[in-house]
C-alpha cells in the first residue's frame, strides 16, 4: 500500500503537534508534509516574554524541521484550497512561484489573522503581538520611543514617546502590559533624563473587566496589581481609530501616543471565508471527530475550527485545546486510514495562567486559585515544561534565569524610522513634518488631502495620488513649509534613502546619496 | 571651572573606549556626550559568529548607555561638522529633526564606510559584515536560501541559492567563509532533500595570497584547511559586477549566485572629505598626539584616522590599535585640559588571530605562531576577555558553550524577499519575472531596458522612469508574458504588498489585499 500522503496547512500549536503525533503513530505509512509561512514554531504564551526582552527572540522559538524531523517542511503562504481534490495552491519563493500540492488527507490548521480593519488607522499604527518577529519588532520600538524622548526638546513629542496604548485586556492583553511596564521601569535607569513618572501606560479594554478567562477574584488581584503599577486602566471603552501620533476611544478622548499594541481583532482567514464550508461565529464548522462537515478527508482543528462540545459550547481558542485536538486528530487519522471509527473530542481544562510581569502572576488550575510570586513561578515551570524541545527549554531557561540576575538588555537592534516603506493615517490638523526637519521620506497621498502651509496663509493642497516631500530629498536639504493633513487622512511613505537612491537615478540635478547613508540596505 | 564639553563621534572601538577612560579619568571635570547612530556597541570580532548564527545578535552586543555610565549618549547620524567651532549637526528621530551640538573638544571617531560604488550591482546585492545588524541579516538570509533550494523544482535557480560567493580573503573575509561554511555543514542535516556536494563556496581575493595580516606559513595552513573544506579560491582576481542572480569576476567569469559577501570597499565617510583637513590615503591626517593636523581641540582616532608610528607607517586599521589610542587620546586630552603636554602615540601589537570556524583558527602572538584548535581556544578566550562589558561576556560565552553541544538553530526569524523595498541590478537576457510567477512587486526602472515578451516576438520596452509589473497586482493574478532585462539595467522594487495598499485605495478595480497578507506589516 502506498504511504497516505496527508498535508498540514499552518505550523503552530495543532498543526505542529498534529504533525508529529501522525508522524510518531504511522511511521513509514504516510508521507507527511507541513506548510508554513515561517520554519520555525513559536510557542505563544512566550510572545510577551519576547516582547519584554526577557526571552531572545531566537531562543523563543523551534525551528520545525527540528522539532519534526520525519515530516517534510515547506514554507510557503496558502492561496487557494481545492477541498474536492484536497489540492493547496501555494505561494513559494522571492518571486511568487505558484506550486500546487495535493493530499489524501487535508489538515487545515491555519488559525486566525488579526484583522484591524474596522478601526481607522489601527492596521497602519498599530503592534500586533502574535508572531514573534512581532512582538521583537514592539521591543526595538519601546526602547526607539526612549530613545528619542531622551533627546527631544518638544515637550509633546516626548509625552507622545512616553505613552504606550495596549488594547484589550484578556490574558495576551495583560500579559503584554505586564511586560512593557517590566521593560520600562528596569529600561529606564539608563536614561537618567527620564523620570519613572514620565511614562503612562494605558489599557483599554471593552468589557467592563479585565481577563474574563479569570475568576473575578483573580481579575480583581491582576487589576490591583497593575494598578498600583501605574497602568490606567480604560474599562467598558472601546477603539475609534489610531493615527500616527494619537489614539482615539469610541468616548471621542484621544491619547497622545507612538506606541499601540492591538491585541484584540481576530478574525478568520479571509481564504477560508470563500470556500464552499460552513463557518460559526468565524470558525470552521467540524464534527466532533474534527473533520470539516461534509468531508471525510479535510480536517480542521485549532483556532481556525469551531469544535462542538458536549455542553454544546465550542471548545476555547486556546493553545491547551489546540494541543488536545492534535492528538485527537492524529489518533482519528490513523483510525480512519486503518478502517476503524474515529473518536469525538472531549476538552479538559488543565488551568489558566496569566503572568503579570515582575515575578508575579495569576494562576487557577482545577479548583486551585493562585496569586503573586506562587502563580508566577508555576506559570514559568507550567511553560517550560510544555515547550516543544528541550534545547528551546534550555535555551529560554537560561534566558529567563539570566534575567533574574542581569540588567535588562536595552539594544536596539533596528533602526525603525528610516529604514523601511510604511502607511500612515494622520488627523484632520495633525502636522506631518515642520519646517527645518529633513523629513522621513516621499508622502504618497491615499486617502484625504494634504495641505503644505505658506506664510502667507495659502498653501499647496495634495490629495490622493498626489505626492508630497520629494522637494527637500531632491535638493538634499530641510523642509521649508510645515505640511499637515486638512482632513483625515491616509498616506503611503517611501523612506527618504530610497528615494534619495530613485532621485539621483531619475531626476535631473538631484544629488546623490551620501555612501554611507544610513539607509541603504543591500538585499538580495 | 566649568566642565569641559567633549563630544565624541562614533561609538565604535575608537569612540567608546575613548569615552569609558575620559569618564574615569575626569569625572566630573567633563561634560561628555557620545553620539552614535544605534545605542549600542558591537564587538567586531565577533560579527562573524553573529553570522554563522554561535552568538546570539543581541548577546553580543554592549547597551551602549549601559558601558559607559556616566556618560550622556545620543542616538543620531552626524550630518555636517565645523571644525573651527566645534560644532556638529546631528539628524535624529523619525522625521529627521536637525539639532546642533557644541563642545569643547570633539573627538572623531567615525571609522570607515563600505563604498561598492565602483562595482555595478555590488550596492544593490552583496551584503556587509560590519555592523552586527547585517551579519544577522546574512544569516536569515543563508537560511533562506535552503528553504527556498529544498522546495524549488528548476535546477539553475537551486544551483545559485547554494552557491555563496566572499568577497576579500583578508581576515574579515576569511573569518565569515569559515563561518558560513560551518552554519552550512551544520545546518544542512535539517534539509534531507540537499546533499552536502550541492552547496558551492567561493572565495575571491584581488592578492595572491590569502590573510596578509599573517605570515605565509598560517596563511596556507589557513587556504588548506578550508579548501579541503570545499572552499574554492579564486586568487589574483577581483570583482567586476554583481547581479540579482550572478557575481561577475574581473576575468568575465560568472557564478550564478544569490548570496554574495563584500568583505572590501572600505573607504573615508564622504562628510568627512569634504572638511577643511587633509586625508592622507582616505584617513584624516593626525599628528602623533592624535590632534587633527593643525587643530588644538579636535581629535581623531581609529579607522577614520591616519596616526604615524615612529617608523614612518600608520598605525594599522584594527580594533587593537584603535583601543590603545583610545587610552591615549583620552590621557591627551586630560593633559591639555590639565596644561600638560601631551605624548605620542606608540603601537604594541599583541598578535593576530583568525578564526577558521568549526573550532579552528590561526594565530600569531609576538613570536608564538599556532594553527588548529589551540589557536582557536586561544582565539575564544583572548576575544572573550577583550569584551568591555561582563555581562556580554557570560552572555557569548552560554551562546558559545551551547553551540558546542547543540544543534545549530536555524530559525529564519524574517522573511527576507517579500517584506521590503529593494534595488535589483540584471544584465542583459536576465529574466526578472516568469509567466506564470506572481512577481516581487512594482518594478520602477532606473536605468537600462527591460522588456515585456510577447508570444509573437514583439514586446513592450521599459526604459528609465518606466515601470512594470504592477498590472498582475493589480489584477492579483500571475504574471502572462515574462519580463527581462534587454540591457544592462538597475530597477527599484516596491514590495507587493505596499503596492496591493496603494492600488486598492487609487487604482479604479483594483483588489484589495487579503487582512492577512504576509506583507501587512504596522509601524508607527
Amino acid at each position: 500500500m502506498a504511504a497516505a500522503r496527508i498535508l498540514i496547512l499552518g505550523g503552530g500549536f495543532g498543526g505542529a503537534f498534529a504533525a508529529r503525533r501522525l508522524s510518531a503513530l504511522l511511521g513509514e505509512r504516510a508521507d507527511i508534509t507541513l506548510l508554513d509561512r515561517k520554519n520555525y514554531f513559536v510557542f505563544q504564551p512566550l510572545v510577551p516574554e519576547i516582547a519584554g526582552g526577557i526571552v531572545n527572540v531566537l531562543d523563543a522559538v523551534t525551528p520545525l524541521r527540528h522539532m519534526l524531523p520525519r515530516v517534510r517542511v515547506r514554507t510557503g503562504l496558502v492561496r487557494a484550497i481545492d477541498l474536492d481534490a484536497r489540492r493547496v495552491q501555494v505561494v513559494q519563493g522571492e518571486m511568487g512561484d505558484l506550486v500546487d500540492l495535493e493530499a489524501d488527507h487535508l489538515v487545515i490548521a491555519l488559525g486566525q489573522v488579526v484583522d484591524l480593519g474596522r478601526f481607522p488607522g489601527m492596521s497602519e499604527h498599530a503592534f500586533t503581538v502574535k508572531a514573534a518577529a512581532d512582538a521583537f519588532a514592539l521591543r526595538n520600538h519601546i526602547i526607539d520611543c526612549l530613545e528619542r524622548a531622551s533627546i527631544t526638546d518638544d515637550p509633546d513629542e516626548r509625552r507622545g514617546l512616553l505613552t504606550f496604548v495596549v488594547v484589550g485586556a484578556g490574558l495576551s492583553g495583560v500579559e503584554v502590559m505586564g511586560e512593557i511596564q517590566e521593560l520600562l521601569r528596569r529600561g529606564l535607569r539608563y536614561y537618567p533624563g527620564i523620570a519613572a513618572g514620565e511614562t503612562r501606560l494605558v489599557q483599554v479594554e471593552f468589557q467592563d473587566r479585565i481577563l474574563p478567562e479569570l475568576s473575578a477574584e483573580l481579575a480583581d488581584y491582576a487589576l490591583g496589581l497593575l494598578r498600583r503599577r501605574g497602568v490606567e486602566f480604560r474599562l467598558g471603552r472601546g477603539v475609534r481609530s489610531a493615527a500616527a501620533g494619537a489614539f482615539e476611544l469610541d468616548d471621542g478622548s484621544l491619547i497622545d501616543t507612538r506606541t499601540i499594541v492591538a491585541t484584540i481583532g481576530n478574525a478568520p482567514l479571509p481564504l477560508l471565508r470563500d470556500l464552499p464550508l460552513r463557518l460559526e461565529r468565524g470558525r470552521v464548522a467540524v464534527t466532533p471527530d474534527l473533520r470539516v462537515e461534509g468531508r471525510a478527508d479535510v480536517w480542521c482543528l485549532g483556532d481556525a475550527a469551531h469544535v462542538p462540545l458536549d455542553d454544546g459550547r465550542p471548545a476555547p481558542p486556546t493553545a491547551q485545546a489546540a494541543v488536545q485536538q492534535a492528538r485527537l486528530l492524529a489518533d482519528n487519522v490513523a483510525a480512519v486510514l486503518d478502517g476503524r471509527p474515529p473518536a469525538p473530542f472531549a476538552f479538559r481544562s488543565r488551568g489558566t495562567l496569566a503572568s503579570l510581569g515582575g515575578r508575579r502572576a495569576v494562576a487557577r488550575v482545577g479548583r486551585l486559585r493562585l496569586s503573586g510570586f506562587p502563580a508566577w513561578l508555576l506559570w514559568r515551570l507550567a511553560y517550560l515544561a510544555m515547550l516543544p524541545a528541550w534545547i528551546t527549554r534550555l535555551r529560554v531557561a537560561i534566558d529567563q534565569v539570566l534575567d533574574l540576575f542581569l540588567p535588562r538588555n536595552i539594544v536596539q537592534t533596528a533602526e525603525p524610522a528610516l529604514a523601511a516603506t510604511r502607511f500612515q493615517r494622520h488627523r484632520a490638523g495633525d502636522v506631518v513634518v515642520r519646517s527645518g526637519q529633513l523629513g522621513d521620506g516621499v508622502h504618497l497621498v491615499l486617502s484625504g488631502v494634504y495641505e503644505a502651509m505658506a506664510a502667507d496663509g495659502g498653501g499647496r493642497v495634495y490629495g490622493p495620488g498626489d505626492h508630497f516631500g520629494d522637494d527637500a530629498i531632491v535638493e538634499h536639504r530641510a523642509h521649508h513649509r510645515p505640511i499637515r493633513a486638512r482632513t483625515d487622512a491616509v498616506c503611503f511613505v517611501l523612506a527618504r534613502g530610497d528615494y534619495e537612491r530613485i532621485a539621483a537615478a531619475l531626476v535631473d540635478g538631484a544629488v546623490a546619496p551620501p555612501a554611507d547613508s544610513d539607509e541603504a540596505r543591500p538585499r538580495l
